[in-house]
């Protein structure tokens, strides 16, 4: 068995931590006294909703997440919930604004107005979406069932510096690129949500944190599985759960309290993205393309002086086991993406050899 | 490491080929010579679609679809399928034949109420589903979108024993159950479906079998995940699929395939139901709750002379490592799912098991 690890920068699906992989593999003939893998569990099982529970307590507990929130587990990714935001919230004006920050943002305002009003307040769209645009509390609607921004933007590597104050209209959230990186306070939140992918777990997991008085709401015409308030009432078990996604989810969970939960993990990050911006503010080789008060932590995008050498920067790295580094199709040139589960020593890897780069092709 | 391996008779997640589970765990830090996990895979890498594209054309393969159908894996389970299906076929004449044969078809006959006119064709409701109820072909609307059935009835344990003539009407099977345990003709079918964790592999994945010219008709107010054309046009990918559960259910049509096919797992099938079945009929204490004409080769229910004995038996065999045999909750007794993976070594385990419990309880 080649057992050969990379430092994979993908932007999701993205690396796990390996002593999480370890133990899924001590686990998958026989987890526990079981005799049988968790995939084989039958959801409705006391050793599954053990999994199930704890899964959630660990999230509630690295997110200080109060039981005036609701916490769901479903499938179908964030552009499911580009659809179900609309059809759970929508029902009250009819109308919600939305920031257009990226592709994603992009994405889910198209698909909200499907079923209603969608008011764009702000764009920078005509920029690339290198930044997170100004936002003018003006133009806000106070009526607007619901205040809609993606807090960090994968493709584009920009992240909200500050968050919107919407006052009364519940400020909702694609969290996908950036949940369980950095400390937010969920009660500032409407509700959270995020593809496990990225900085959880595997796909196939979508996270949903909803405040309860949000429940209750939805359009007749809301597929029961996008129906909040009934997945919360049937523990996210309408149906069946991806119930293995949710195991490794947890064990990722449990791996991140190891490392000191949500606080610690953020300076590391923080630490992370200092070392890779530092060494792009210090080469007039590579170009960083966010613009810097809008700079993700998580996703940090930057070119070569070159389409060419882009491509050629690429393909060098993979050669030094630093994979995954191109750029989303839509804007080109290449993107680290550095989520908790990468190690800084990664990032110092990917950092040792753009010099090493910068020198044989400057 | 606990290595422990029980005979699993759950109805869905269910029992998995150990071969599969022990490359899975083979595979887990280092797939091939990628330096990771199926898991960490982008969705959109090379390596990835390899995997993507041979698990299509082995399902392809195993039940000789012709390109006439596209082949979708989605997420949200069969009970997304409840309202995508509506959503994706409800726009000629706005109304479809539903036959209501248990639980889960009375499910989709509701939720497709939401999105135009369901006609119930035929009930076994009031029989508490202990049969395919007989279809009378004068009672078919001509001018149904679809017409609508469960191949396998799992909380039940009954089957179709023949397929619904239906003309021009589409037929449109929920086949979570049964699909790849015996030959069908796919070309009898408009759509074929089916929750991947019963006979395919883990929880979290939707295989949706669609004939093309059903494509492009959705109703606007579908939500993009769920609509046919879009992900079909997209390969699957309009957004991230499950993809570890897409690589799982991959090495199990592999291990089918190494089996000799559908064709030949629906032989040690029936052979593993006339066993079981034999043993419930040449007995007198346990009693066979589906009519012989319906029976599934799935899932098979029976019960005890009383609910006190249907617990013992349960928990009794829970000791001798048979697990998972009690019945649905709405329905209690004993339900014994016996699909592809379970080998005729854990039928006839359980056959000498009832035995034994007869003869001490009768």
């Amino acid at each position: 068995m080649t057992m050969k690890r990379v430092y994979n920068f993908a932007p999701g699906p993205s690396t796990m931590p390996q002593e999480v992989l370890e133990q899924a593999a001590r686990e998958m003939l026989c987890y526990g006294d079981t005799g049988m893998n968790v995939m084989e569990m039958s959801h409705r099982s006391k050793q599954y909703q053990a999994i199930f529970d704890e899964t959630e307590a660990t999230l509630r507990d690295l997110m200080h997440i109060s039981q005036d929130y609701a916490v769901l587990f479903l499938q179908g990714g964030a552009t499911g919930q580009f659809a179900a935001i609309p059809m759970n919230l929508m029902t009250g004006s009819g109308t919600a604004d939305y920031v257009d920050s990226g592709n994603f943002a992009h994405g889910a305002l198209v698909e909200a107005g499907k079923y209603g009003k969608v008011n764009v307040v702000a764009s920078s769209k005509d920029d690339k979406y290198a930044y997170i645009p100004e936002l003018d509390a003006s133009k806000f609607n106070p009526d607007a069932d619901y205040f809609y921004i993606t807090t960090n933007n994968t493709i584009y590597g920009t992240r909200y510096a500050r968050l919107p104050e919407t006052g009364k209209v519940p400020l909702v959230a694609d969290m996908s690129s950036n949940i369980l990186s950095e400390v937010y306070d969920v009660n500032r939140f409407g509700v959270i949500y995020a593809g496990a992918q990225k900085n959880v777990g595997p796909a196939g997991l979508t996270i949903v944190i909803v405040r309860r008085d949000l429940l209750g709401h939805a359009m007749p015409i809301t597929p029961k599985i996008m129906d909040w308030k009934i997945m919360d009432e049937k523990g996210s078990m309408l149906n069946t759960p991806p119930t293995y996604a949710i195991y490794m989810a947890g064990l990722c969970m449990k791996w991140l309290k190891k490392q000191g939960g949500v606080e610690a993990i953020e300076k590391v990050n923080i630490e992370k993205a200092k070392l890779l911006y530092g060494a792009l503010d210090d080469s007039d080789f590579y170009r960083p393309t966010a613009r810097p008060d809008s700079r993700s932590r998580m996703n940090v995008t930057f070119t070569t002086p070159s389409p060419e050498l882009d491509a050629e920067f690429v393909k060098a790295a993979a050669v030094h086991d630093l994979v995954n580094l191109k750029g989303h199709r839509v804007v080109g040139g290449i993107r680290a993406s550095i989520y908790n589960a990468m190690p800084i020593e990664g990032v110092q890897a990917l950092v040792d050899f753009m010099k090493k780069f910068e020198l044989e092709n400057k």
